[in-house]
């Protein structure tokens, strides 16, 4: 899917899948982050791992990252995975992983636009549901998604392999 | 992976792929919790909703749904998805959901043995991390994921499509 929507705020947007050559545009996005900048590194050219991960990201037909372009640059991007499950009558739920919008043009709406491209794309699949996890320490993004109308029903938990 | 374990307790478990076949069982697990019990009819034969949503697991490479037998018949289910994602320098993660054990067979070991055969099932496909998400009612279940290593570091959030 690749639209375009316009409206003011955000302004002029467009909405497609990512591709190699976005990988910078995006690595910059992950280290403009209060908690990835410890996390990511941004290199020219980039760490192969990359590369490697977003062509297994493209090999898979349920899994989308999505990059949002303002003015022909990249300033946002969201990862987009449908899951199958038995549980609530086989319904098909909506991932959303690593919403990240530039601080440069945060507050202005296009994230808001993000999400709601990325619902659309998960109803248009055949989600019944979208969920996401967010760090504890994001309480600005709490209150955003709960604006989106997102529910805080789970604890997330994670446990990091050796 | 279709393997064997031999302890006391649990005793002895078998974890392997689910098959159509495991569908009752399956849902009984469904049923036989406190939030799902609203969700989830039991009925002979099953819903091909049910069906429908197994073969889509079946077809995805990085997505299994996992059952546990012990004796020959099927006590608890879980399913592991690996996700894979830019930040992180492309680190794979492996999303665990569903996780179910009869009730009849519930703080046995049964629980622990199969996150744990998730967890090695998720390392051997080059993860660096688990993840999940667990209801905030499920206090027993929050505990019981600490004691497994798990830590409580995000807030879940989901928001039901129309």
């Amino acid at each position: 899917m690749n639209t375009t929507i316009d409206q003011s705020p955000p302004g002029s947007l467009t909405f497609r899948d990512a591709v190699v050559g976005d990988i910078p545009a995006i690595m910059a996005l992950l280290v403009d982050d209060m908690l990835g900048q410890s996390r990511d590194v941004v290199t020219d050219p980039p760490d192969p791992a990359y590369v490697t991960a977003l062509a297994a990201i493209g090999d898979n037909p349920h899994d989308h990252l999505i990059v949002v372009e303002r003015d022909g640059a990249v300033v946002g991007c969201a990862q987009l995975t449908m899951l199958h499950g038995l549980s609530r009558k086989g319904m098909t739920r909506g991932l959303i992983e690593g919403v990240r919008v530039a601080s440069s043009v945060r507050s202005g709406g296009v994230g808001a636009a993000l999400v709601a491209h990325l619902v659309e794309m998960a109803r248009e699949a055949g989600c019944g549901m979208v969920q996401l996890t967010t760090d504890k320490r994001r309480e600005r993004a709490h209150a955003f998604y709960e604006r989106l109308g997102f529910e805080a029903t789970h604890v997330g938990m994670k446990r990091m392999l050796d």
